[in-house]
């Protein structure tokens, strides 16, 4: 991690002691004053793998207990198991006196982007994506400022109509991401990924404003080569109170390097 | 909870102070002497329902960590944030002086069966299933005896060939569960029903073993009806070493009332 890049700037986390990270929810990684919630994993997630000493997410999951607000912030880390090729941790970002997000992850190493291993199973591939120079920048907050200036989001031209108030009538939401300035991208990268687009929910015609996250799981298959990621979220089901997100990244090579999935409210219909 | 009926008695939990509960890993749940994993993640969640107070699962993730071997043991819960709607906690499993499971887990209440909700958004249903009569009883213990005798599967007969060698050669495992003697459901049977069916990559030709589950989490959308409840697995992805298997489980009046995704080991390709 290059400090210098404006990520991992950002994420930056220094040792207070063995179990505990200092950090900041960085200026400017918000959302209508609250910060990312991919971002505010990253945190966290680096706070493990420093405790850990291990390279690579290889699953986690957070729960949002409050919104994050820029500041100072403290990640206690509780690491529970310490396997040869995994170690597991729990972990806890804390930021002006209240617990904000809780996560469980294990780490441990995954494939480089050059490890040629074909995979056993695959049932489908990268999302179909005009050129980045042909889609529509929108990130997750697509109004401008905060965490639209943080990432280079680029939206499939057929699910951007949503912000001028024609939905694409499907809860599909396609684009390719990038860190800005083209900032190399490890696993923890692949985690804001994870929640970088528009609602796919978006696309359809709920009556739904936001769609704040309940829970958040990110797996990662392998670490991503240089350039572009594309990305596709979809929703199938919103009932109950809440609606499913599930995500999946490829990386510039073709190759799945993560999935993912969320729980976030739904009005009840 | 009626703790005469056999799951419930099997996973009951017994406060030892405010953050603590007492528990058994109870015997004849296991595969080849291994706890299933959902029974775990059953013992850890009424130990989070206990300590908070709430009656419904919404979300839970759990890592593994080491085999659960029957015999005594302990949750100890860290009630993380309370809400009006959720509350959120950890939750760790311990026996034998090691621990066995993390968990994380988002609770509160649920839709009841009778609450007329209609969804906002459904895209997809119940799998298409014979008649329990005309399915094949094989649970995810898919040997006889241990878990196999504790849990009521009925999986697809297009889906069940595996067992004699002959695999469907697709990564998909459909089938009814229940408790046995029809034992009432709730939001903690979910959890378990969502690992107790045969691994779905079972029904592809792959060299797979047996696939050790490292993350699991459940979203739970309704508290089922009586009844059968009808389940479909899948896996799309077996790539980096790892696989994932998603589930849906539907209940008896056709609401999608859990989803599960499942990250598990796969030899590297």
């Amino acid at each position: 991690v290059d400090a210098t890049n404006p990520f991992a700037a950002a994420t930056a986390v220094r040792p207070l002691d063995g179990a505990r990270f200092a950090t900041t929810v960085a200026d400017g990684w918000d959302i209508a004053g609250n910060a990312n919630g991919g971002y505010l994993i990253a945190l966290a997630l680096r706070a493990v793998l420093a405790a850990t000493g291990r390279p690579d997410v290889v699953t986690a999951t957070a729960h949002y207990l409050a919104p994050g607000k820029p500041g100072p912030a403290e990640v206690a880390v509780d690491v529970l198991r310490t396997g040869r090729r995994f170690a597991t941790a729990s972990a806890r970002l804390e930021s002006g006196g209240r617990p904000v997000l809780a996560l469980l992850a294990t780490v441990g190493e995954v494939p480089a982007p050059q490890a040629a291993e074909p995979p056993l199973l695959l049932s489908g591939g990268p999302p179909d994506l005009p050129s980045p120079e042909r889609c529509i920048a929108r990130s997750r907050g697509f109004v401008e400022g905060g965490f639209a200036d943080q990432v280079e989001i680029r939206l499939h031209p057929d699910d951007a109509g949503f912000v001028e108030g024609k939905p694409s009538r499907r809860a599909e939401m396609r684009g390719w991401f990038r860190l800005r300035e083209d900032e190399p991208m490890d696993t923890v990268a692949l985690a804001l990924a994870c929640d970088s687009l528009p609602p796919a929910v978006f696309g359809a015609e709920l009556p739904v404003g936001w769609v704040p996250t309940v829970e958040l799981t990110c797996h990662v298959r392998a670490q991503p080569a240089p350039g572009w990621l594309a990305c596709r979220f979809a929703t199938r089901f919103a009932t109950g109170g809440t609606l499913e997100e599930d995500g999946e990244i490829w990386d510039s090579t073709g190759r799945l390097v993560a999935q993912s999935r969320q729980l976030a409210l739904a009005p009840r219909g």
